[in-house]
């Protein structure tokens, strides 16, 4: 059973007349009359991260992705807690003090605060993120209009490249590898654009678990279809690389999350306004596809204009 | 190296200028601007709950073993959210189902709601509850007075014997275990005293660890010292027969915790009040002993008037 279908199915009802819970589908819980917004994942080692050789990206990584769930949203994180289960060599004071440090960059880039926490033992390590932030309005997801633009933020595919060359599946030059290790462990963060999103963007979310899977998540309880062009899709040149030599196909890279790029839809009348803010922050912004009525598939068009068929959407939390 | 050093060492610095931080030197985060009071917790499973063989009452007692935090500072809680690690026997459709309906009644006695949270895989079970209050004010640790009382509410110790007995450390007559697992699986939150607090405490804080390693917490920053009077220490009569049957010491049962009962201090001149109150709620409420210099030596005095010194003042999570 996947993640969202056990939320649904069991805890939902839980929060009926509860006009804050957005019925647990959204990656954010916003209490309007408090203008508060709170947003919590678990990263276990393993599943969420490969190993803790590194706890210093492993720990930016995490905090990053959790964040990433409000700036999405249109709202600043203004602090955060961390709860950590592990063992004492998890928890040596090498790695405390490597992820004290590298916390300490993250609170400077990013303007949070760690406020609390707890650690507990365990012999599987694992760390629950709250971050938390205040805002009149967010983002919803399940605003989409037909006809609005598909839009993404950055580049996507990096991060999951990087992923296959530590997990040993993909192997480059030392370059390359530099390169697509970093951007899985520094995923980079629209926090400039956050609250820009309020003037343009229906719906939005961030890419953690796939464009597909998270644009399906987006609109899943709309009547509605998605046409995306994956030519339109933007990737790194150093991705463009690799593609062609056949290490992998963009339609794999892309599909795979952990991107933490913004997705959205807009009314094409706001295409002026979009391109031009894309400007003045430097944050490249790409139109990828349209959303469309129910009545059509929803559709991938490949470089070849052919239909392409998805065995796997992304990124799900299987029991 | 146990929890609270782990915290101060390496991650207290990273809050200093956060003046809602509380040095994460208490059980709640407070952020007085936004009125906001949260409280995170983790519980895994062979530490903090024995094994998962009655979801339905684990999943109650760490709910209000974390609602627990807010109400001992004089704050009613509001929401809360959960996030679980665990395998699929752990979240089977049974189990969910049990969850889900222990869940309902706690919403229910303790007018509160399920905003979120998130289920992971996961070999090792555990859960992180984070609970969400709002207040002007709360009561802080280290806030007590020299002379101060000490109190405690309801009785203390019941709920060691219950994990004894399902440890299977101790037997009893088939009455007497399903009292003390009882009192094991659904400590009393003494929730209507929370809002009155503020009449008459100086600080405040939740019997989880064990009555004297509460206390030490409770005023660990300050230069004082306390006297406690093992026999004003209010025990129910069940725990007392099993005492007078040598199966278990007195000063043993009440130093292990997951008691949830409210430790707090207060000036002489408000004992009228808190007697009135105790009545009006039909809360008991036993002053156990006094807040003493710092020059004098922390003092436990038994019932034959001698001083007890403790091996063990209550459980941390060690490393």
């Amino acid at each position: 059973m996947q993640e969202f279908e056990i939320i649904k199915k069991y805890f939902s009802k839980l929060t009926t007349n509860n006009k804050n819970s957005l019925n647990l589908n959204d990656d954010v819980f916003f209490d309007k009359s408090k203008k508060l917004v709170i947003s919590i994942d678990t990263y276990v080692e393993g599943t969420h991260f490969i190993n803790f050789k590194k706890p210093d990206l492993v720990v930016k990584k995490i905090l990053r992705s959790s964040i990433s769930d409000l700036i999405c949203k249109g709202v600043t994180p203004k602090y955060y807690f961390i709860s950590g289960s592990g063992n004492k060599d998890s928890f040596s004071k090498k790695n405390l003090h490597l992820i004290s440090k590298s916390l300490k960059n993250e609170q400077k880039k990013f303007k949070i605060k760690l406020c609390g926490g707890d650690t507990v033992f365990s012999n599987k390590l694992s760390f629950t993120i709250t971050s938390v932030g205040f805002s009149n309005k967010i983002i919803y997801r399940n605003q989409a209009k037909i006809n609005d633009n598909i839009y993404v933020t950055g580049y996507l595919g990096d991060s999951f490249v990087g992923l296959k060359i530590l997990q040993k599946k993909i192997k480059l030059t030392k370059n390359l590898s530099n390169y697509f290790e970093k951007k899985y462990y520094n995923p980079t963060l629209q926090a400039q654009l956050s609250k820009k999103l309020f003037s343009f963007a229906n719906t939005s979310i961030d890419i953690s678990d796939g464009l597909i899977a998270d644009l399906e998540k987006l609109i899943n309880r709309q009547k509605l279809s998605y046409k995306i062009y994956l030519n339109d899709v933007p990737i790194s040149n150093n991705l463009k690389k690799i593609i062609k030599l056949k290490i992998i196909k963009k339609i794999d890279s892309v599909s795979c999350g952990d991107d933490y790029q913004i997705l959205f839809t807009a009314n094409p009348s706001k295409s002026r306004i979009i391109s031009n803010i894309s400007k003045t922050l430097g944050i490249k912004i790409s139109k990828i596809g349209k959303i469309c009525t129910h009545s059509q598939k929803s559709q991938i068009i490949d470089e070849k204009n052919k239909k392409i068929t998805l065995k796997n959407k992304g990124y799900s939390h299987k029991f």
